[in-house]
């Protein structure tokens, strides 16, 4: 528990109602989506750039960790108190600040929650792609610092792609602001891109300057099931080597279309091993012919059915069989280790046959989806934590999976970032002189290790 | 004149015949599209990222400054050896190492020329948008260090929305890997975008993997003429508004045409003030319904005559016509300062009456032309350096102009950086925190002040 005079100086920058020291409302803070617990001390709900530069100086001058956090939605902890310490929340700040048609540009607080953004901007025929799963409840200044990705990213990247300037209040406590509202700009370093996907390592985002695009006049569904998971993949790879880019090219391999079998009413002929959700947007009367084309290019790689969705109903239906995996996977057992490796897209069918033979090889069934259109597969391990053994199967199995991927030209993470889940497993992706660049620049920026310590491996 | 014991230890690293200390030879690599000249000590040809990492290492050791350069086509002095010492130039690390069709991904050398590179991968179908004016001749690792832009980037984005990954000497001599060659990748800080547009200050390029896009089926040109510079503002904002990105957008002001129309055999009718050149590329059919449309809702704009090229050759030589502006500048005197400010789109109206009224109060000739779509203007001062006085004015018009930008939310640059030319006007843009954030990146990777010391403001 931190001093009393601590509490006091954080009241007073915040006002009374926005420091927390109450268990139950620090509990609230002491989580995120790897359901591990880490306690604050204290939860601080700042609403403007100045009170958190005045946090972040008070928090240096006590040597007081800060944990900065949006909605708490992170796969790899980045917004966990690991050292104890201080949450500052960013929830309160949650305004739209500005839409501005002409110059498709918006100016948005860190506190709004992505999908609410999304709906504001496609009111008035604008566009903002990234599209996390997470996006009714995760906010864009989480989205920013972990560089949410999405099943969209295929064709529109990722969020990083978006974002053109910063407000942010630095580790020593400055409010400075990086990038602006121009397309181009080449002035100093980029801070703007270094700050996305730093994970709240290298300074508070207060303010974020987002690109939109035109919202595309129509868009396509079609869902394919495949006769292997082979089929499907080589699918993936054809489909890009005809120069054609779907607005995503979703993946399910045969054990997730089991699972989302049970879970739901889908209809799946004898024989699917694999689903390819495949939807294109644009110009509607380009989509008809895409579509087709697509459909006769994949035609030869065991193509068992193809359904075309013909409706905006008819697509959320597919898309809905999509997004009901999650919550179904729980069917094959009770605790899930969501990674997510990224190879070069013409990889994915030996990355997948790595993931099954490691399946094999360790007795752990392995359930694979994702967004196989960029490489990016969330390969699900799942196990019964409470049976012995099987907790460091699943960690055998897991660093398995990583070295797979880096040996296919891959990565240990496409959308989720390190945090302190893979913080471990960093080695096995960066030499020590990569690491020691980026744990250079940590320190220079943050010489008292005071925001986020312990994440990223970036200690000082 | 350096000493002959570094000259023998750099000779050992790169051999004999790629170390050049004889004056002649200085002289071409004293030089870049600035116009100014500092000599160098010595010119290296390295040809091997082992060889720049222990030419580095030597360096630092011997504390001599590094100037890396590619083909020295820059407008801000980013390669000048502004300190004397050592050109370290990637002219030999000219080799495109791989085009993997299946993954649109290419990986080359620094010293790879951007033109050469567009061909080779257009021979297979696939693209590469960045299209500085400096293609010809401008390297690929000399784009990636000063995040280059061009016509093309209002639809598809500058060079650093197409780099995935790099090899790296940093200024200590460590060769480092960042990014990777996957379409996504979240392990770590993002060294690669930090590293594109901070022009050489931060480490050198010795590899460079590329991002690649299909090649769009067909474009269709079109070049308008309007009667009023305000129109063709307008009709910026309108395209853009109507949810329309053309891939290009080109703009030149009354004084463009003037000096385009004496230095060609251009038709234009009296009364034409403003020139937009706009192309639009995609699918074949789809190209003619949205120049159709463009040309619709620009109408009320003032448009005095619109040409739609119908063959390659036709649209080839309305390009022509843009290509030759710069030539043609030296028509109105014979010295040209370049500026390259970008403003939101939609102020564009708004700057070229502030650059009017800066020509007129100062009595300089200003003519402007550039990339309209994104709000990119190149502001060409064109005096005669031999009249007493005409020196200061163009000095004095060029911050009013910087400051015009800046009071509308633009920016100083919008793709030729900061170099030499810009830094004594940094604090105009950034503030003392910004400034000190960037430099505490630069100062902690680079303690001895050895790579590119003196450039962007980042001295230790």
């Amino acid at each position: 528990m931190l001093d009393s005079r601590i509490i006091n100086a954080l009241r007073e920058v915040v006002g009374k109602d926005n420091v927390t020291t109450d268990k139950a409302d620090l509990l609230c803070y002491s989580y995120d989506a790897t359901q591990q617990k880490f306690m604050p001390e204290v939860v601080v709900h700042p609403s403007t750039s100045e009170q958190i530069s005045r946090i972040m100086k008070l928090a240096n001058a006590e040597k007081i960790p800060v944990f900065p956090r949006g909605a708490g939605s992170g796969f790899t902890g980045g917004s966990l108190p690991t050292g104890g310490g201080m949450v500052v929340t960013t929830e309160r700040m949650d305004h739209i600040l500005e839409i501005d048609q002409d110059n498709l540009v918006a100016v948005v607080e860190p506190g709004v929650v992505t999908e609410q953004f999304q709906k504001e901007v496609e009111k008035v025929g604008l566009f903002y792609p990234p599209d996390p799963a997470s996006l009714k409840f995760s906010t864009l200044g989480g989205n920013v610092a972990e560089c949410a990705g999405g099943p969209r990213c295929v064709k529109y990247g990722v969020t990083k792609d978006y974002i053109l300037g910063l407000e942010i209040v630095t580790p020593t406590g400055d409010i400075i602001t990086t990038g602006g509202s121009t397309m181009k700009g080449v002035v100093g370093l980029d801070l703007t891109k270094l700050m996305c996907g730093s994970e709240g390592t290298l300074g508070i985002i207060t303010k974020i300057v987002i690109k939109l695009l035109p919202l595309p006049e129509a868009k396509k569904t079609m869902l394919v099931l495949f006769d292997s998971i082979d089929g499907a993949a080589q699918a993936v790879s054809t489909i890009v080597r005809n120069k054609i880019i779907p607005a995503t090219l979703e993946f399910m391999d045969g054990r997730t279309i089991d699972c989302v079998r049970q879970a739901t009413d889908l209809q799946v002929p004898e024989g699917a091993r694999a689903v390819l959700i495949i939807e294109v947007d644009g110009d509607r009367e380009f989509l008809d012919k895409q579509a087709q084309r697509i459909a006769e290019i994949i035609k030869p790689l065991g193509v068992v059915e193809t359904r075309i969705a013909e409706t905006p109903a008819e697509s959320e239906a597919l898309w809905q069989i999509r997004r009901s995996v999650s919550a179904s996977l729980r069917k094959v057992n009770p605790d899930k280790f969501n990674e997510d490796i990224c190879v070069p897209r013409s990889k994915l069918p030996d990355m997948i046959r790595k993931i099954d033979q490691i399946a094999d090889r360790h007795g752990v069934p392995i359930v694979n989806f994702g967004h196989a259109g960029d490489g990016n597969i969330h390969v699900n391990i799942m196990i019964d934590k409470k049976i012995p053994g099987e907790l460091e199967k699943a960690e055998r199995a897991i660093e398995e999976v990583f070295k797979g991927a880096l040996e296919l030209g891959g990565t240990m993470s496409g959308e989720h970032g390190v945090g302190i889940a893979k913080a471990a497993y960093i080695p096995l992706e960066l030499t020590e002189e990569t690491a020691a660049y980026m744990k250079k620049i940590k320190k220079a920026l943050d010489p008292n290790n005071i925001l986020n310590p312990g994440k990223i491996f970036l200690d000082n």
